[in-house]
């Protein structure tokens, strides 16, 4: 299928552009009859939305969607679910001047090189705008997981720049703008902020997503391994270039004995494996970490090239977020959200007659690691 | 389409278990006329064998392959390709203990739980015997990718453990059974081996993938971006538990001004980004790091549970390799190898008519970053 | 994918309900560059829309198609496009009476039992309104086709009912109703129609739809056949229940040696095989029969059940066409683009470097078989 | 995907030549737990062997099958299913004087133009040996369908040229080499048969295909309707040129009070739908039909051109079947069963939860037409 499409059976397709009339998606293969409403996407939508604190672009979106189709009499009928948000802050003059330009580290020479031309408002397709769609869609799939398994995926950011979140207390990530899960930190967080912002530049961050109280089975050998499924999906993500599940890139360094997590009748003894054996779900939990890169929008000036492959000098004072990663929580819940219930529901198709000879684990606490980067 | 397909133009499906009576896959979409014989897959499918050095597991397969269809008169007809390997060194015995309960840290838990029961002898379909025919089928794409586009793909073990390569020295990484590109540490790595061998342990590893003289333009915005597609294909291996592009994690603390990588007429300045930008390849090299988990079938005796939940011990004395990253690296070029030749074919679907108005930068060297790991 | 998606490469992604808010349909893979605005969309949907003649539903919508995304200053980006058609004239009181009951030969049984409920307004998803976003996407690929390769996609209406065209006079097809390409035949339709009418009764009829100058080499073996992805885009039109192509359903009795049409240096010697052989476009013209049922919904009082599973008597007094193959016409030459673009591009993306070391046969005149009930 | 793959969780992809050295297929997605062994999969194919009567080619092959993966201890595990018919009888010699022609009415100049050269020797991928897999595969669907759900798949011979079938006796189908349902027109299938051997020509044929027992339900709105799934996997057989569903082209004439299907407590009234409605299941039988083109290899000469573009005349003198509708009753009955397995599963994935408020209707017996063709 063509690329602006993820999933097999539970599917998202969308289009729009940064400054277009308007982003939209196509939420296919949702189960019937689940009670769903405007409201419900909008919570994740207005927790991605920018212009919510001064840490965020100032640029100011209502994001509000609408459920064109699909939904009848309260309820999910099970046929394609239309969605669309209009875009209402567009300022296109803010970016006319990178139409005859490439901005280091974004897709405009990519774009132009495989297009022959491109859509330079604010990045066009290439926007993290974008992303909305994903928020919206996502909040679909949370909520069937939620409310018919059980289900609960969530996320906070791990480290920011050079601030590491040490304490994991779920409690306070909604409660600051940097869905920062270590109350001791915030403080260190506005302050690095602020710095950055005098000097005009940007940083990278680190998000955590968790998704707790699966089933086991989950994820298809061999190519569309439960885990392959998820890396394909965060790094879908705009500014995203790395992609760890349990104990990622730790795992270089550790042996065998110290990697492997125990079976007990209690439960696993850790989780090093991130919730999945061989591809598939074990019923711990499915712990990912993801490296955002900083913005390359900054005000800082720097070498690029015009259209023409002359050398030239730019700086950018639109209104672009110094930290990306911010507002990456929400964005990233929802393509975790969107995987589990593509495979729950390909999952279901091939096995629901399946049963198990074998009880089911208790997904044990793993006091080792909670989560990456709170050590 | 079900989980054993990868790939939408250019597709490899695979079936086999570690002990059944074969294991193949079928390639389609490859482009037709191209010179093909058994000799160019046996190259790669020679160097991922087993039983080649002491440091590997000790298991003998001939991995013979046998193009089956898809070829006539030494060229592709455009059709689908069929490969076969028979297996050949099975010993069955091996593994009839552990019908009955499930090796920590192996599939074996999550396949009884997804499908009820599970084919136990040496894993399965899980076991890693099935990347042979990764191999196979991305030596066909790595060929198609050389002869007619020039792209090179290539990979190398950057660490061992703790034993870190420091420099890249491609002449080197085909002289060693580690695929070491560091001279002087191929000793050291010997010795790791060594003691790792003596205390019945295993040990994790990284492996880097570099692709060489792309064109820019492959990718599709937003969901099929080539790292997302990159990031799937890597992670579908086993083990893998991390993968990279460009600077990776490590972007979590950079600042924009430090990772953007300027345009400038002679090239990029850096390859921070890993040779893609939006998601669209920009022309330089692109750059994946992994991260695979040391084996979990070690001789040191650890807890698990039988297959009614009952404790027990267990140990592993079946031939294993004490680090699966030494075999690794053909397998990583293979998957990229494969990705890349799809999004060739894709790109040309869509875009065969585009004509780009600016020169294509030259792909810059670039002194900073050649190489994950490699400091 | 989920069902609401057809191709590969180029893919059209629907949505929308007959009384929802508003229908709309993502094309993706629309190669970059081509000039496109509303109004190549619009003259198919005008030839679509209802209300426009007195033989056809007098439902009035005004069918206004925006498009939401991948155009920027005219012309494809390449990236998805969002099209969306709002609904105006919906009068959902016309169709509460239906909500406890199954309409005969209506999908209310089927979409009950598959969902446990459905949007029993007008059909909901399974009305005919569904349509107008297939038109809509498919005039860009005619358009693409037209301009790039001069290929043309037109359609007519070969029999109503009884009344059978007999000559194929395509400058007759656009200047009646129903899109008829017998200028002698027009009176009769009129009258069949008003008699039909005036017994409250409908009827069936056939569409035959032709691509002319196509490429040879269109079309996957041995699953995707060309043919086979016609019968299947032809197939999901509503109301279809026969495809052909080709000689069709004559074949039964034809011999070997009347059926074949024999290669000359001047060209095909007719064009029985419908312009496809082995699945794969010959060059010749792409000739397609579709049989439609007659419309469901009809003043003549029938047996049925309500949802209880009791027997009631219903007759159906909305604004329904008396025959639904009258409006066919541009939905089925919508669907023939569709797939032909899909193919087009998948053909380029593998076999972009053939060369044919063969002449291509041009593509005779057949007067064997210009047009399928045309005698 | 690529072209040899059909089906989205339930798939089939193929690959091999008519005289390469093997056929093949991997059927992915199959449930896990069936019973499964090689004779489950040699029914079908002896059905289709050629060889077996004198009124088929007088190519012999053994087609006997192997499973080289997916079942374990008897039992399917739910991973891919490798499938393998070694060639036996492929007399290359016999074909070698097609490598510079192009035989009418054949795959040979569209596989040429498409690939720029092409496998001569017994049309390669084009030839109908490939179907061999496809019953292979069936068997596999048509087991699961039986033992889970009682669904029964099966077919007959409607017509042989001129002659048709008038009585359906299912105890006689299997009876005769020509799978004709009517005892009464055996013999009248002889003669005709032996005529047409005589004078060196070929005959068309009509095969119907029913499907019983089906829960309403499958299918999915609105492009991958059930009946366009069928209708692609239909026309994707070898030398089909038809398709219908239901009434089928008697649609055409019919009027909406003699289509219609009534709906009573004791079941429909008639089934002109063929068991569809809106692309979805409704619980009655499944009816299809299809025409098959003669053979166009015959020994009477024809006029064709060489691979130079000049003309030449040919006649074909090789083994081949004088009516390929005689071996296609169990080609066409693997391929409903491939397509009913993969929408039995897709609706499981998304609708299991579903509780029908409504009672099924019984399968109502009926009279008007059981059969396409048996009038």
């Amino acid at each position: 299928m063509a690329g602006n499409t993820i999933g097999k059976l539970f599917t998202v397709t969308s289009f729009g552009e940064s400054h277009g009339p308007a982003l939209g998606c196509i939420v296919d293969g949702c189960p019937p009859g689940m009670p769903l409403d405007v409201a419900d996407l909008q919570r994740d939508l207005d927790r991605r939305k920018p212009g919510t604190s001064r840490y965020t672009t100032q640029r100011r979106e209502a994001d509000e969607v609408r459920i064109l189709s699909g939904v009848f009499e309260g309820r999910t009928t099970g046929t394609s679910i239309g969605l669309l948000i209009e875009n209402t802050d567009q300022r296109s003059k803010d970016y006319s001047d990178i139409a005859g330009t490439f901005r280091p580290a974004h897709a405009d020479y990519t774009y132009q090189h495989k297009y022959g031309f491109r859509d330079y408002r604010g990045g066009g397709r290439s926007s993290a705008r974008e992303t909305a769609m994903r928020v919206a869609a996502g909040a679909i799939a949370r909520k069937y997981l939620r409310e018919r398994y059980g289900i609960q995926v969530r996320g906070y950011l791990a480290q920011l720049g050079p601030v590491k979140a040490q304490v994991l207390d779920w409690s306070v990530v909604e409660q600051n703008p940097f869905f920062c899960p270590d109350p001791g930190k915030i403080a260190a967080m506005e302050d690095y902020m602020a710095a950055l912002n005098k000097r005009g530049d940007s940083i990278g961050a680190r998000i955590n997503v968790v998704a707790s109280g699966l089933m086991p089975g989950l994820g298809e050998p061999v190519f569309d391994r439960l885990d392959a499924d998820i890396a394909h999906a965060m790094m879908s993500i705009n500014a995203v270039k790395g992609v760890e599940i349990g104990a990622g890139f730790a795992v270089v360094e550790q042996s065998g004995s110290e990697h492997r997590d125990l079976l007990t009748p209690e439960g696993f003894s850790g989780n090093n494996a991130g919730g999945i054996l061989g591809g598939i779900s074990s019923g711990q939990d499915i712990t990912v970490s993801l490296a955002l890169k900083p913005t390359s929008s900054i005000r800082q000036p720097g070498a690029t090239i015009d259209t023409a492959g002359d050398a030239m000098e730019m700086s950018t004072h639109g209104r672009h977020d110094p930290c990306v990663g911010i507002r990456a929580t929400p964005i990233a819940e929802a393509m975790l959200a969107i995987v589990l219930m593509d495979h729950v529901l390909r999952h279901r198709g091939q096995n629901m007659d399946v049963n198990c000879t074998t009880p089911v684990l208790p997904a044990a606490v793993e006091p080792d690691r909670a989560a990456k980067g709170v050590s």
